[in-house]
């Protein structure tokens, strides 16, 4: 519409993994498969040690998700709150920082 | 069946966590709700920080099954293993090292 | 000095966590001491258990280091580059994302 | 000495790691090396970025340390241990078990 043509500025709630929605999606599809697998290697009495494997995969995949997320969460957010500077900057960064430690930590 | 009373026992191919089977599955269940949870917040566009800090907890909760995995595996197969002594039990040791090493660094 | 006001402002080589030199050497410190005190443990043939938790505790320290160092590194370098924009931003982000990977991983 | 042979054969305080003591200390040393040269690294305001590639070599490398004396504990106490059975068997792995989950979790 050319009196609102883009309701991602006007309302300013785009994030920055917003334009990965889809790869994001399919990487959770993937890991959703995972973790019923694992249900399925528990059920089927598979040997522990494969099924720890499998965990390993799994936590791997959710921290490389993880990551990506805040890659893009730095590259757009907290960049943008930088050029706002003042107190936003601050905010967003110590936010990043909270984040980035209970990954570290997880 | 009276004629084949428990494959389980017959055959000895009973793992550590057997017997937490049905605890084991509900934890795992957990996590693939959360992970399907994560799918959600991101096609509704949540906030990178809340997703992460969800992507966090499902980190954790895969992390405590692993270890409880492994407690149990220790317990049951590595013991019975090491009771057997001599090359039996130096396999199931390297093999629950390995494991040890893929959960620590992933 | 009259002349040279400020050196680090002339040479712009002031990073992050140049403010915090002191506090970060006393942590370091610290860690070093501790690794000294591993070394001690394994001399005197301290129980390994005994040791192991000792070195989970270096581990943590360090972890807490790095997110220190990296707080202030968002909270300057990054900020500072966002605030240029463009490639100089794009550089830093992505540096900074390469170093939280390899923290999480490690 | 024929009076007091050897302590630690006598009491039978021997513990897995023993035998591998030398490389232990070197490789602590190493560690230790590191850590300093962090301390050089703040001292001379190198860049952030590359303190925290410093400090996660470290944290690796206390990693794989804690590694290896996991393995030797679980190849010799742990086994030794499971052998007798009985509580100590369990006791053994439980103190294992913790061991594993502060070190999944530093």
């Amino acid at each position: 519409m050319s009196t609102e043509p883009d309701q991602v500025e006007t309302t300013g709630h785009v994030h920055g993994y917003t334009s990965e929605k889809s790869s994001h999606l399919k990487r959770l599809r993937r890991i959703e498969g995972q973790v019923r697998g694992l249900q399925r290697m528990v059920e089927e009495d598979k040997y522990c040690i494969d099924i720890l494997t499998q965990v390993s995969a799994a936590t791997k995949a959710l921290q490389s998700f993880s990551l990506e997320l805040l890659d893009e969460h730095l590259s757009h957010c907290v960049v943008e709150a930088a050029q706002k500077g003042g107190a936003e900057a601050e905010e967003k960064v110590r936010e990043a920082s909270d984040a980035i430690a209970r990954l570290v930590r997880s």
